[in-house]
């Protein structure tokens, strides 16, 4: 959910003290349209950005629709003024949101000729102020969010194994966690993940390893039913196949969010 | 400035209500460390994370630095609870702005092998709530932060032009703008340019423009004296140089920020 | 983690324009002593909003101990306005917080005389604002969490099955649900329980049933591995051992958090 | 007053980063239900949150009102996903402030067994961000708010009179005190009570005595015209009716605010 | 107190995205100091602002301090840039305070001349944001606060009477005003005076009475002992004198705090 | 643009935890009528007021208007309740604002006498909280924003020249200032006004000159093609025509902010 706050702070970052661009009178129309293919996000925060600002919203796509150039995103209708003044903030998140939507539906696309099941989930390694509609954006684009924030799901690191060891670590941290919580453990080699899922883990993230190792860790943890196998680290749109072929039930790929180009697409008035 | 304010937003967004991850006893030291070259920028806020919460900033390069893979960009020590706390938020923060000063870097390198004194500018297409980040990010990779928000310049826009004419338009916001502000007017052919120039226009856009036509206007507009020549619509790091080309003084690109990919960094704990 | 923010609103809250009281010079002690018994919590946040306004930390109990009346849960020392100040919010966090802690934990001793696992668990049902410092402040009595916000885990409620059918909102919601939560569903008879568990619930939540009906249930339940089974509504510190003794996994409490005395302590200064 | 600010504050708290259990489409209706006898209260605050959400209102009891199990407290209409997303937080605003106003509506009953006129008031010990809506609660109940804040009205109190001593603790506070501002000072000792009348005090509190102290104070103090006498110091429902029968003018109890138990209510949908 | 976030808000706003101008390496030090003589306030505030940005403050002037042209009234060392930063915001607060300051010291010497014992009073027409800030200068030029906000104290004005009478608006809102809150009422006639005294107001307004009737109206109050007598209604500093001479017991003037013009003062720094 | 959270803000600064005066039923009408003549100026504040809190604009006179006593400038129309609890925060707000827009207005008539040209600017010299209203204010009033926070315009002072030498200082911030950024140079000797035009400025700002002095500047100045004259330092309503003989292009003054007494206007319900 958006909040009038958050609204607000984009609205007045953008504006500033004294805009005079933008004192127009009169009403206007405003259409949000594609310029290039991909998938659509952000339409929430878009929409809400006009409504703020008492601009009718006439047509509006679903966040996860899958649009060609051309195509018309969001159609609003007000005093020009204020159709102006949310224009840029507006195409700002949308182009943004869908930018990471039509990623993920490429990574997404990707897997699915080796797999029809694996899940393409997104990290924490989101952008600070826009982790939900970050992770609503993985969702639009057919992945998965993976943990919302550090209280979602616990995760056992690297530094925690090397400072307790393997088994006493998730011991430790089980003890901790709610029965509301999963518990997902990182390793880095292929015999500790038969470890891993033995202590307790309900996911077993194979960390940095090839398709190959990764490939023999899944057959390793195939035995543990209930438990999830997880691949991660520098993980690519190029190499996503390779991991999607060892049948690992989770691959999670920080570019989504950090490194997706925003999609293209331009705002015109008064058509 | 980053506020405090800000910082907490983005540490509780992260965080949630019962983080069990971090609990962890003891004083720890933290590395953050590029995987890859580029240009360094954000440090001032990741720094900023830390000192937030009471962790101690051993060194810390300064934005604009050129960075090999390995260097080391901060090092931190500190309660381990505190330092595991602002990881994920500082180096979100830092590798965003890394990502956007190693493009800008980039581009300006790409227009020095044409053009000496070149401008290479951001736009407003920054991620909501990020403005000052992002815009400081290209400064530090050698660019230019062009308007930073609606108040600091007036940029007459093609639907001005449209409504009221381009002389009438210039008029009209000439007299609304304060003598500390400028006028920046958007023209769409190379006859509006000198135009424009000729009604006031301190800037004259020349949008999407072949570099031919940006050429050709920037050659009518060397008779106005201090008037500025800029390009803009579309160009990227492989087109830029072919518009540095032209003598324009000003070229402004807004994939700089919302399309440049995160910089490759990690942070390590505990060496 | 109490953000600054939080910390100035409840002391502002507490202070209004022009507080002639406290205006005293010098300096003093505050000593907050338990005059009950009970189980503390909450002492983070009291020690956060004397650290906001620089009074210096000399003792402070840890969360979740144990304690007779007349020990010393917190001291301090600073300036006497800054003491006065802090005083009223701290104890009121920490009478609250405990209160919660002491109620939480004598649900778990009644549980214990029939279940050495079960684990008693609070809601969502907490004070608007207070949720993290409620939500550890039943941790610190020997509870556990439960789901910290409506994202932390997905709950299929009576409402969506009385639309959709159980084993088809079921699929419905594990669709739309990160690998990373967890699915807990809510059923109204003994019979329900095993075929939510088949349809694929991590938990089955047994709503306003009897002990003899949980007990049914849970046997049911017990041939599902790894599915856990909740006892919820109504239940009190009278009627928790009745459930404890079902075998039940956990017992969820509402009145943990919304129905909790404070825990009665005073502040003395200057001894 | 409720602000925008504060309820988002707690839908935020509630919903977390992307809610799946809510993403319910169609309207529905909503009923708040007493699930036993009180006092109603909070459903101002309750109705603003519903507001925020476009939902709504149709029928709402005013706070104050004395209620019987099964009495609709509060009917709305509105879309299903808004009308889930609110309920929680509404039904905990209105659950703890009718358990408030309960408990007052209790304390107030007790002492007109014995007293016309005493005034029963809470105290400053409230839940640190709910301290408009707690003291209106207490005057939904029947109630006197007492000061709301530290600069509504001076205390004198025990710390203040150790150090300069009883008259000139009163003389130092009157010379800074407005003439909009009333006077209450703390007494320990029934000789102390006419002093600090004669010395300038409106109230004098009468701190942790007896009822038969506190009626030795009374008689004293009632040759001071115009000056109130005021019990308090873990005053309970058992005992409140002892102190109202001494003719004291006020008496304040923590309990009204830090230990009532929330009024058991529940929210139906679809019907 | 003034909070860290208002002390950031006003920062930026005062900032903006990217502040060049302030961009200086090294430490220095900064001088506040009187261009004109006058009344020492908010100097508290100030030095937050530079304590907000880790300027070290050397020496303070205390509020209520009377000043003659060249008095330093603070000083800070630290990093340039932060002084710089911080320079704007404080001297615009410690100007406009100590105007307030001034003004009010001005109003009490001509009321002094006539009266020992009047009191010189503000309104609530103060700056939005800025109420605690003004109503503390107030008080540091020599003042009253009269009441600080809508709920310290019962103000029964022309609209209530007009609607209700003056005894029957007396009593409903003395049934509804807490013990700890004091009522004053509103009159427009000399014979009114008496009657809202009778009725059990503890202040009577005298409003916009000229200083003949103000003397008749508080020879009438003479006989209700404790009742105070208030002068309101357009007074300024040339006319005080002549309400003074009433023996009214409080005289409250708007424009105290909304017309008092900002005591001059320079920022001078490296000296 | 005003936020709801400032609005809030402010509200809630008047309003305090519990409003018994305004608890009216009912509705009502508001008029804001003026009692001296002026400019008129923040009535799009205190309308923003009056609709947050739900109250129907029936008329609004435009800021900038001319008016005289008994004009009425802002009509409203609502709950009782909800227009009373505005009126303060509205009075205060077009009472601040309209007061500087007449003080600007006779400024700017004063100038006119001898210059038809000349701009009246303000400075940042204003109420912290406030800079957008008050800039806006003297714009109403005939003036001109000047700067509207450090990253509008870039200012070399006197303590930058003194440091780095005036050319140097003028090429040091010349390189860091983007093209959008005008640069301002602060001279103290009529012989450095074309030394800094020779280096770069924009605009040459005149600091406490004499008008003959000005006057001198201003010639030398006008060889300069494009560079405005600023004239600064003291200048008053008295001494502005003075200045504006001297064919200076601009006229700073800072008391048009922070010293303009508030138009005296009165808010009248149910009329």
């Amino acid at each position: 959910m958006l909040t009038d706050t958050q609204l607000e702070r984009w609205l007045r970052e953008d504006l500033g003290h004294h805009d005079v661009t933008n004192q127009v009178p009169g009403d206007t129309t405003g259409r949000l349209v594609a310029t290039e293919p991909g998938v659509v996000a952000g339409l929430e925060a878009a929409t809400a950005v006009f409504e703020y600002l008492d601009v009718d919203i006439c047509a509006c796509l679903e966040d996860g629709t899958v649009i060609e150039p051309g195509d018309e995103l969001l159609r609003v209708e007000g005093p020009t003024r204020a159709v102006l003044r949310g224009e840029r903030v507006a195409v700002n998140l949308a182009g943004h949101a869908s930018g990471i939507a039509t990623r993920t539906h490429q990574a997404v696309e990707a897997a699915r000729a080796e797999s029809d099941t694996v899940r393409i989930a997104a990290t924490r390694k989101t952008t600070p102020g826009l982790r939900g509609l970050e992770k609503r954006a993985v969702v639009a684009g057919g992945g998965d969010t993976h943990r919302l924030d550090l209280s979602h799901m616990v995760m056992v690191k690297d530094n925690h194994i090397a400072e307790m060891g393997l088994e006493e670590a998730i011991d430790h941290f089980e003890e901790r966690t709610s029965f509301a919580t999963k518990l997902d453990v990182e390793v880095e080699t292929v015999d500790d993940a038969p470890r891993a899922a033995e202590a307790g883990a309900d996911i077993v993230l194979l960390d940095n390893m090839t398709p190959a190792e990764t490939s023999d860790a899944v057959s390793l943890l195939a035995e543990y039913d209930g438990v999830l196998a997880e691949a991660s680290g520098g993980i690519t749109c190029e190499t996503v196949a390779d991991y999607a072929a060892t049948d690992v039930d989770v691959i999670s790929m920080g570019s989504l969010t950090h490194s997706a180009p925003a999609l293209d697409c331009s705002f015109r008035t008064g058509e």
